[in-house]
């Protein structure tokens, strides 16, 4: 176990009917609330009304802010900004999924502040204070909720970019597992992956290897997103399941269960964000395309880590480390299948020559750290098993 | 799963060299601090002296005291008080074990009010406000680093009482595993009985059964206390060993296993606490005595959940539930031998005619809620199962 430090000052409202207590968590923090939203969704599933109601009840003047896309944009973050702005309100409510409460926290940072939010994702000022930000979540995925974590996208640059900073932490989110009835069976299914993820892409790249809580913690909260996505594809207004998928989606990315691993690289994650950027692909579909193909372009580095995948998450008994990484990564692609989310271009609506272009990209976005291996060359052979 | 609301914002800082941020974090609360200690192991093994530089480094002046006992008690607590009072300090530093951190925390809550704090445990007032508490951990064992509950002994009246409220959390908790090193075998073991038995109560009571996240945890949080203690007793000085059981500790009793987790029966906890009381057994060793008893004696309640535990914890492969429920309990008395844990009154110590008193005590004690099924007939029976 390596040395960290770990802060999440974040409130969870989980469970029925806890939208209710939207007002009284946002009076703590203003009395004229931006509510930031999506594209329309949270009108047809009764969310909004339910947001509007607690907060008007609490006494809360709202304004209004919608249109938040999937990836959310540069563009739309600075007229929220600008909006914030000139209606001087306290705080952030940002109502819908990861894209709408990522769109929110970037927001939150820019209304704060005279600088051009973007300076804080490209790490050329460094953010000092943001608004108050509550969310209310509609749909179990990235783990915004319950981090520091925000992605937005420069459609100008063509760069995807994000930022971690503790001023960016919701300080209450409301988790109704009730408002994801309505989520279609391929967000569903995408949304899964993307919390798997969150999990596996850490798990698999540690550079400490003696983590047993983590390991089982991750091990566990994949299984768990497994079987209730499953279960959600079946019966998709089923509490339980809906209920235990949210909350293993959160648990997924609130920075437990990689505290202590040391380095790891979000590599699927690097080259999904690519494929978001330039083709607008779903977040969730980029990384199961991508997922396998990464493990077995770097199956020497990590095939150790995915055989105990295999071993403790698709219960495979093999007789060799190889043979028991092999077919961990055909297990896990399997299962991708078999749930509708793309393994392949075809399947993710991508033109097969989109190779070209994302590896540039991704080549260009790369940190400089430990993802500084994924030049051109190293993309597009990546992704060549998967251009079909 | 039911609902809940979760937050936890104590600041954990973990790791290797740890204790030179101690002044670092105390100086954001103020310029002098009460240093909270128990009987002088700190002095012996390096831990006082780096928490000294630390604090002194930063600018921070120390008033001392010293004095906790495990299973701390309210007279103590109120010395500590009237101390913090009279010096003026702004800040309580904690340096030590669970009860250490305990009674800084009692010291926090009555030093910030005029109420007597004795008041707060027995809820006759509602604890509005503490000072800030900073800790430092030394023994892997109770998680109060991570929360905010605190228990103390008032030795006048014969009650050890506990309260949990969000105003105790520590600002932040500096945990170097290294400071465990010197920890004998003897409270090795039973403190990570502590540890376990604060995951495995909750698992085995839950009132909602489809809680999988939370039931992982505790399998996984398990699992690696019973590995980590075993391999800190063949190498005490192993830092990885050292860490695991330190960070699964902490991770037990943070709140999240148990949350959504519906109602659930601390009943180990209970009886083993009027042992504390009236015979001052160590916390740890009350509960390795009493848990395997209690699942006896609750074997028809639970049995479904202890068969699970056998299962998952223990690799048992049983032909029925209860035979597996059997195994289990059969099991972890086993496990609780082979590391040194008592398991009867002889072994713990305590004389074969305390059966009536605790039973008395634990009766008296037992909260009105769930608990209230604990009778002295109830308690003496279970008891008299290890009373041998």
């Amino acid at each position: 176990m390596q040395n960290f430090s770990y802060r999440n000052p974040t409130k969870i409202v989980f469970g029925k009917g806890t939208i209710s207590q939207l007002g009284e968590e946002t009076a703590q923090y203003g009395k004229k609330a931006l509510m930031v939203c999506g594209g329309g969704s949270i009108k047809k599933n009764g969310v909004y009304e339910q947001a509007v109601e607690s907060l008007t009840k609490a006494g809360i003047e709202i304004v209004e802010f919608w249109g938040v896309k999937p990836n959310p944009t540069l563009e739309h973050t600075r007229e929220g900004i600008a909006l914030a702005k000139s209606e001087a309100v306290d705080v952030i409510v940002a109502v819908g999924g990861g894209s709408v409460i990522d769109e929110g926290k970037a927001i939150a940072a820019g209304a704060a502040s005279e600088t051009d939010v973007w300076k804080f994702y490209i790490g050329e000022v460094e953010l000092e204070t943001a608004m108050p930000l509550i969310s209310v979540l509609t749909l179990a995925a990235t783990g915004t909720e319950w981090n520091g974590g925000t992605v937005i996208t420069n459609e100008e640059t063509g760069e995807k970019f994000g930022m971690i900073r503790e001023q960016l932490h919701p300080k209450a989110s409301i988790l109704d597992p009730e408002t994801t009835y309505s989520v279609n069976p391929y967000y569903t299914t995408i949304s899964g992956v993307d919390a798997m993820a969150h999990l596996l892409e850490p798990y698999l790249t540690s550079s400490d290897e003696q983590i047993p809580c983590q390991d089982r913690m991750v091990e566990g909260y994949v299984r768990t997103l497994m079987e209730t996505t499953e279960a959600c594809l079946a019966t998709p207004d089923d509490y339980q399941s809906r209920a235990n998928l949210m909350w293993a989606a959160s648990l997924a990315w609130n920075g437990l269960p990689f505290s202590g691993i040391g380095g790891f690289a979000m590599c699927a994650h690097l080259i999904g964000h690519s494929m978001s950027c330039l083709y607008d692909t779903a977040h969730g579909a980029s990384l199961s395309l991508v997922f396998p193909a990464w493990l077995e372009y770097d199956f020497d580095l990590y095939k150790q880590k995915i055989a105990q995948m295999g071993a403790r998450i698709f219960d495979l008994d093999a007789p060799s480390l190889e043979e028991g990484a092999a077919a961990a990564i055909e297990s896990l692609r399997a299962w991708f299948k078999s749930v509708g989310a793309p393994t392949t271009f075809t399947e993710a609506g991508l033109p097969l020559d989109a190779v070209g272009p994302i590896a540039e990209n991704g080549a260009h976005c790369s940190p400089k750290g430990g993802l500084a291996r994924f030049d051109v060359k190293a993309v597009t052979e990546l992704l060549e098993k998967v251009a079909k």
